[in-house]
C-alpha cells in the first residue's frame, strides 16, 4: 500500500481547518481533529482521519449538529443522561467523559448514558483519558445497522464497540478496543477505498452467501466475531447502549454513511471506577502491568504475544510526531479540502 | 446420552443435605444447592450438580471455608469490598447482590469487589436476580489457570466468565453468559466424565497442538473465543476482576479441581446499574424487549434465531418442575452420597 508521512501537528491543523469550515466552533473542531490524527499515530486508520469527509458533508447536510445545545436530561445519584443533540461523537464524549469523572471521584463510580449523539472515533481515545486519570473505564456505542445476528440475515444490530480499559503502571494501559463484528465497518469502508478484499468470515452478501467483496458486505451484512458468543455479547451492547436513554436501535436508523443528512440518535454508555475507591491506584495500576507482563511472556515457543493494546501502542512510540497515511485517504483528503476551498494536505509533507 | 429425571425439590433437598454434612450452615448450603439446581433445569449442566462432589470435598479439604467470616474491607460512595473468607462463590455472591442492589438503588449505580472467593456457578443466576429488581447488570470473576492468551501457549488465564442482563419486559431478559473460552472448562470436564471429544478450536495440547481429546485438553490449554478478540476480552475480565481487590491472578493459584485443598482466592466484579435511574425501568425494559423480538426476526430465510439467553429459558420452561441429568452426573452424586453416608440420589426418582 503506498503511503505518506506528515507531522501530527500539520495533520490536526488541517482536520480543525476542515470541521471549522464545516461550522464547527473551534473548540470542537480541535478536540475532534486530535482524537482522529490520534487514531492515526497508533495505526488505527479505520477510525483515523478517513472519517473526515464524512464528518464535513454530515455536518453540511444536517447529520450532524455544528451547533448542538448539550443538555443533561437526567441527573441522579452517581449517574447522569446526556442528551447531545445531534452532536458529532467526540463532541458528546468530551462532556461525558468529564461528567463521569467527577461522578466517578465523588462516588467510586460514575455512569453517564448518552442519547442523540453521532460516531465517536475510537473508544479507547476516550477510556484512555479516564485510565490516565487512575479509573477503570468501559463506554458503548451504538452504530448503523451493519450486523446480522448469529444465525439472522438481516442487519438487526450495530458493529456495536466496546471499549475496556484497566489503568496500568507500564507503558501503556491495558485495553480491549474492539467492533463486536468480526471486521470493522471502517475497515470494510478503507478496503473498498483501497480496492482490498476483506477476509473470510467477516460478512455474508444481500443473499445471505459468504463474501470477500468489501461492496458486496456493504450491501449484506457484517457477521459478529466468535460465532453465538460475539453475537451475544454484541445483543447485549446494543441494549446497554440504546435503552438507559432515548438513543435508537442500529435497525430502527438509517446509517449515516449511506444517507448523510441521516440523524442516526447513537447511544453511548460510560462507566468509570475510581481505582482509589477499592484497593487503590497504585495496587490496581502495579496489579494490572504485572498481567500486561506475564501475558507478553505467555509462549514457551518464543512466538512473541502482546497484551491487549500493545500494538497501537507500539506503532504510535515508532511512528513519534509522523503520521502515516494511506494515499488513497491523501487523496479524499486533498478532494475535501478542495471541496471547501483550503490548501490541499499533499502541500505540507 | 442417557439421562434421568428428578423433581427439582428433591434435588435441592438432596444438595442441601449434601453441603450441610460437609459442613455448611443450612442458609448457605440452601442456596448453593438452589443455585446448581437452577442450572440444571436450564439445561446448563456444567454449572449443576455436577459441581457438588468438588464442592464437598473441597469444603472437607480447606479449598472452601465452611463456616466464612465475610468481611466488608472497604465502604466507599456507591462502592465496597468484600472479602469472603473462602466462602463458597455462591454465599459471597449472596452477599453481593444484596449490598450491590442497596447500593444501586442508592445512588443510580453500585458496585462490588470480591476477593477470597471461590467458583459461584452460573453467573445468570446472579445477574437475573438483578434484573428481577430493574437493574442492568455486569458479573466477571477469575477462575482457574486454564487459558491460553491468543498466540501463547501456557495457561496464563481463566476461563473469565461475564454475564451481561438488561432487564425485559418479555419472559425472560435477555443475558449474554458465557466463559470467554472457546469452550467452558465445565463443559470439557462433563466431556471427559461422559468420554465425549470436545469439538476443535477449543483446546490445545500440553505441547501447543490442537486437540479434541478432552484429557488432553486439561492437561494443556482452553483456547479463548474469538481468536485475538475474545484473547483481549479475556485479559480484561481478568484485570478488572480481580485487580480491584487482592484477588488472585489466575496464573498465580493452583486449580481447586486439580488440587480440592488450594485456596483459589478468587475475584469477582458486580456491577448494577438502576433502570430507574436513568429513563425509567418501564422504558427500559419494554425497549429491550423490543430488542429481543427483533433479534429473533432477523432471518429472511426462516431460521430460528434465539435471542440471547432464550434457549436455556426455553429448556426450563420447557421442563416445568423435573430436571434432567445425565446417567454419569447421577452416578457421582450417588457416590458422593455413599461418601456422606446419605440416600443415594437414584432412590427419589
Amino acid at each position: 500500500m503506498e503511503t505518506r508521512y506528515f507531522p501530527g501537528d500539520a495533520l490536526t491543523a488541517f482536520g480543525t481547518t476542515a470541521l471549522t469550515a464545516a461550522g464547527l466552533e473551534h473548540d470542537a473542531a480541535d478536540l475532534t481533529s486530535r482524537s482522529l490524527v490520534w487514531s492515526d499515530l497508533r495505526g488505527t486508520h479505520s477510525h483515523g482521519l478517513l472519517r473526515l469527509p464524512l464528518y464535513v458533508t454530515a455536518l453540511r447536510s444536517g447529520g450532524i449538529n455544528p451547533r448542538p445545545v448539550l443538555r443533561w436530561t437526567r441527573e441522579s445519584g452517581a449517574t447522569a443522561v446526556l442528551d447531545a443533540d445531534g452532536a458529532l461523537g467526540q463532541v458528546a464524549m468530551n462532556a461525558a467523559v468529564e461528567r463521569v469523572s467527577r461522578l466517578a471521584r465523588e462516588n467510586g463510580v460514575g455512569v453517564v448514558s448518552v442519547q442523540n449523539s453521532t460516531h465517536y472515533g475510537a473508544g479507547i481515545h476516550w477510556t484512555h483519558q479516564l485510565a490516565d486519570a487512575g479509573f477503570a473505564a468501559l463506554v458503548t456505542s451504538t452504530t448503523g445497522p451493519t450486523v446480522t445476528p448469529h444465525g439472522g440475515t438481516e442487519t438487526v444490530l450495530g458493529t456495536n464497540p466496546f471499549t475496556a480499559t484497566a489503568p496500568s503502571a507500564d507503558e501503556t494501559h491495558l485495553t480491549a478496543d474492539m467492533a463486536t463484528s468480526a471486521g470493522a465497518y471502517g475497515k470494510v469502508v478503507a478496503a473498498r477505498n483501497e480496492n482490498r478484499q476483506i477476509p473470510t468470515g467477516w460478512a455474508v452478501d444481500a443473499e445471505g452467501q459468504p463474501t470477500t467483496d468489501p461492496e458486496a458486505a456493504l450491501g449484506g451484512a457484517l457477521l459478529p466475531f466468535g460465532a453465538a458468543k460475539g453475537s451475544a455479547l454484541s445483543v447485549l451492547i446494543e441494549a446497554l447502549s440504546a435503552s438507559l436513554t432515548t438513543a435508537a436501535f442500529a435497525h430502527q436508523t438509517q446509517d449515516i454513511w449511506v444517507e448523510e443528512s441521516s440523524r442516526m440518535n447513537t447511544g453511548h454508555l460510560v462507566i468509570a471506577l475510581d481505582t482509589g475507591a477499592f484497593t487503590g491506584r497504585t495496587h490496581t495500576e502495579s496489579r494490572v502491568r504485572h498481567l500486561q507482563e506475564r501475558v507478553r511472556s505467555s509462549s514457551r515457543t518464543g512466538t512473541r504475544v502482546y497484551a491487549p493494546g500493545d500494538i497501537e501502542h507500539e506503532t504510535a512510540r515508532r511512528a513519534g510526531e509522523d503520521v502515516t497515511l494511506a494515499a488513497s485517504t491523501v487523496e479524499l483528503l486533498d478532494a475535501l479540502a478542495e471541496d471547501l476551498g483550503l490548501s490541499p494536505l499533499s502541500t505540507c509533507v
